[in-house]
């Protein structure tokens, strides 16, 4: 049973992430997770919403635990900006430019129609914020300077993935890893 | 007619940004632009698909000419900077945040699964990054340095978008701002 559950969320945070939250039904979803349709409500009580929602949650801390592993192979703000968006050009390469953030989409939908999905992709923004912040103090960033470098970061990456998909090209993820290294050495030049 | 096809295309466009593209139908385009369900057709013989290409391309020029007129009131690449941010922060949250990029959440959804429409996104970037591309170079910056400043503008513009409005904050913005400013800063250092 466990298996089934963890199938229709993985199956879910896939088809979310390709073809948007309106973009996918729940007969969708069970056929996709080789799943009764039933199945979904007898884990999901609260159907697409709640389902969503553990989507959200469960790919954004999977989501932050892979950016987190290459930030934490740098010994350097700088060297980490380089790491990460080489990484993420690489992956959208690899999938042919598919596989990018997999929240954002949702994010962008539901951000001005389901309260409940903006709050849990705001969670998930809030905790990759703490996340990188804690690793540009952890590289020699006062905190409020840190912060704002993740932040910077995470805007970067996003956008970057918004334009990079859209032109099949990975310029943006290198425009944004140099102005962040440029950023990163301005910031530290400053102190 | 011309009005009804102006007012289908506006009334779209809104839904689009609000909604997603698999989250708006024909239906509830025609009921919100007061229009005659079969005059969709009429205007746009390709239905909703042609209909959301003209949509991705009438909003890409009009934030275009919306954005360049901010930037056009600089006299600096680093107050452009300052100008477009704020203005961004300060338009979000004079609609609750709901309006931002115009097109960026058709075009995460759209990006791996509709081939006709992710070229109608990709032109409009193409657009943009031109129309940053030369305002760089009016500022000073060299062809190469001054694409990758526009490219990375609207990288943390898009980004910014995606963070702010899910967390319902301007600090993404102001980040995405300061941010700018220190990446043109060096870039001049450079020089």
């Amino acid at each position: 049973m466990a298996d089934t559950k963890a199938r229709i969320l993985a199956t879910s945070g896939e088809l979310f992430q390709r073809h948007g939250y309106a973009g996918t039904g729940l007969k969708r979803i069970a056929a996709a997770a080789r799943a009764p349709f039933g199945s979904i409500y007898h884990f999901f009580p609260g159907g697409k919403q709640q389902l969503a929602a553990e989507v959200i949650r469960a790919e954004g801390a999977g989501y932050r635990d892979l950016v987190t592993a290459i930030l934490d192979q740098a010994g350097s703000a700088e060297q980490a900006m380089e790491l990460a968006f080489a990484a993420a050009a690489d992956r959208l390469v690899e999938t042919d430019f598919a596989d990018a953030c997999p929240i954002a989409t949702l994010a962008l939908e539901v951000a001005s129609t389901n309260e409940p999905l903006r709050e849990a992709t705001a969670e998930v923004f809030t905790d990759w914020i703490e996340a990188g912040a804690a690793r540009f103090q952890r590289w020699g960033f006062p905190a409020p300077a840190a912060r704002r470098l993740a932040i910077g970061f995470l805007n970067a990456l996003e956008g970057a993935f918004v334009l990079a998909r859209a032109l099949r090209d990975t310029e943006p993820l290198e425009a944004a890893g140099a102005l962040m290294r440029a950023a990163v050495r301005a910031q530290s030049a400053a102190r």
